[in-house]
């Protein structure tokens, strides 16, 4: 089994073997999100995603989330996947799940995983549509580099 | 593959079974959630699980429970599958998954579907401790049936 709870992959994404990680007899409550590719956003059509990372930095910011959670909601343990490369409609792209004795602090601590994912990690995606690509800076799709992913200066 | 999105099941639950029955083109953000066996409860050890369920009302139940999602987030989808039987520390017992376009919802939608299986799908559990045994009535776990599960009159 993989050591860290927290890493980027450019494989499928199994569900199971993110919520392995997070299992355990103090907890019963397990909530998941899962980040799939949709089709259609304000009306364009998408026909696939290209997700790159800077890895070593995004398994960090990763492991970060985890200990953010860990301090918010001391009985959480956290296991977080996201996958880089070439993605088609419905492919996961990403994996939260977190573990908690009951269940309001799971979707809570769940949710903020994936807003902070969203804000702090390093990874872009390009936006393949029928009729060009484009460059989504941000995970909040605020900025855009139409000249490409940003540099390394950008993630400072 | 199963036709119903909404069952109950003796067998281990696989979560990869459920949250595949709600993944489509125009969902970007499946919510799930894992209920599992935990081992204490108010600081008493539990040692397995057993769960019985009036079968065809509990399906009919979790259906309703999928309908009344649909009236409230239209574009959400949803499956459901829980477990009866002999369930040992850290089985799983329930799966939800609920797609929809955009986060929130599914958040949201898979929040409501986890309180109402607690308040109206007929499915009783008995803790098995290490000093005895009990039948917990209800699941908001409100109500014991110390001698025994409801008879079917209870479930009008």
């Amino acid at each position: 089994m993989r050591q860290s709870d927290f890493w980027i992959t450019k494989n499928t994404i199994s569900i199971e073997s993110v919520v392995e990680k997070v299992v355990r007899p103090k907890a019963g409550a397990i909530d998941t999100f899962i980040g799939t590719v949709r089709e259609f956003t304000k009306g364009k059509r998408t026909l696939f995603l290209e997700y790159q990372a800077y890895v070593p930095m995004a398994e960090k910011k990763l492991t970060q989330i985890g200990t953010e959670i860990k301090q918010q909601w001391p009985d959480a343990k956290t296991a977080i996947v996201h996958r880089i490369g070439h993605l088609d409609i419905t492919d996961i792209a990403v994996v939260i799940a977190v573990s908690t004795p009951h269940r309001a602090d799971a979707f809570e601590a769940c949710r903020y995983a994936i807003e902070r994912i969203k804000e702090i990690v390093p990874i872009w995606k390009k936006e393949h549509w029928e009729d060009g690509t484009m460059w989504i800076g941000d995970q909040k799709e605020q900025q855009t580099y139409p000249g490409g992913k940003p540099s390394e200066e950008d993630l400072t």
